[in-house]
């Protein structure tokens, strides 16, 4: 259900890196907004180092963008990018500075999975035992 | 006035399926949105298979992200939805299950195109008199 | 804070087209939403020139997308849209007919930087010098 979107210059982190990220943004969605593992895409975009500014000069940012249903419960939404941000310190060795997670929200019934409107925040117990994998 | 983006990892698409992919997210969007086609952006992004996770593996999905203006009836951005990803399996061949289609919106008002602030929902036809091409 | 995203197909703009235009961003950006420069990433995305359409064939837009915390007022989210337009026509001479500036909002609780929430518009000075760099 949710997609992330990991931003950072080429060569910023290694394969290794991307794939222990990956993982723990896995982990962390699947445990704070009740989505199995199997529903979260990550993926990474990695242009070459003269196309990455901040502030107005080449730089090296993580950026973790992610969208997810929206009316999961506020606090959660800021538990989810707390802890992405901590994950995303540890396993890729950024200094959490130079770290930005943004966690955008839409409306589920805007989105399709499999063929099938996205269940509301709250109502995936039903939506993945009459459509899931 | 919209954007769609297509992630896939690379290979996953041939030349003549993405713009067979591009010609169908056109005219859907046009039809349910009532946009002209010649403002319908198609963007394929296409990083290499160990840049896309499904859960925490390398997977092969096909994401499609829309930007839309806010406050188009939601039972049409259910529609559309559906439509684009029953499309999207059709003209690709990747088998829907594998396909998130994410339709995101936002204030026409915050957004500019061809140096003019863009319409509300059905204030299409008027803005394109005095500003279309 | 910000993030933004320019989108051309590949060749469409040098590389001293790119530091410029991400310089204007930059300074706009800080003047209307009251950020330090320092905080206003900008990253371009140059996919292939066959995986760009408009509408349903190669063409070659400069999409502009940001990302900014919501409830900045509604004027300055237009003018900011506006003004970014004309800047990228300046710089880059793609004219503004080619150009789609799209600012989308999101809750400034969802997003953190340095390990910390993002604060709320019109909350920023106590944020920097609680968290700043």
């Amino acid at each position: 259900m949710p997609i992330y979107t990991c931003t950072t210059a080429q060569g910023a982190l290694t394969a290794d890196a991307k794939r222990a990220l990956a993982t723990e943004i896995t982990r962390i969605h699947a445990e704070i907004n009740h989505v199995p593992p199997a529903y979260v895409h990550v993926v990474f975009s990695e242009p070459p180092q003269d196309s990455v500014y901040v502030p107005g000069e080449p730089g090296a940012p993580l950026l973790i963008g992610g969208w997810v249903r929206r009316r999961h419960p506020q606090e959660e939404a800021a538990r989810l990018a707390l802890e992405l941000s901590a994950a995303a310190a540890r396993v890729t060795g950024i200094p959490e500075q130079r770290i930005l997670v943004v966690i955008q929200d839409g409306p589920a019934r805007s989105a399709v999975e499999g063929g099938h409107v996205l269940p509301e925040p709250g109502q995936e117990k039903e939506w993945l035992s009459r459509h899931g994998a």
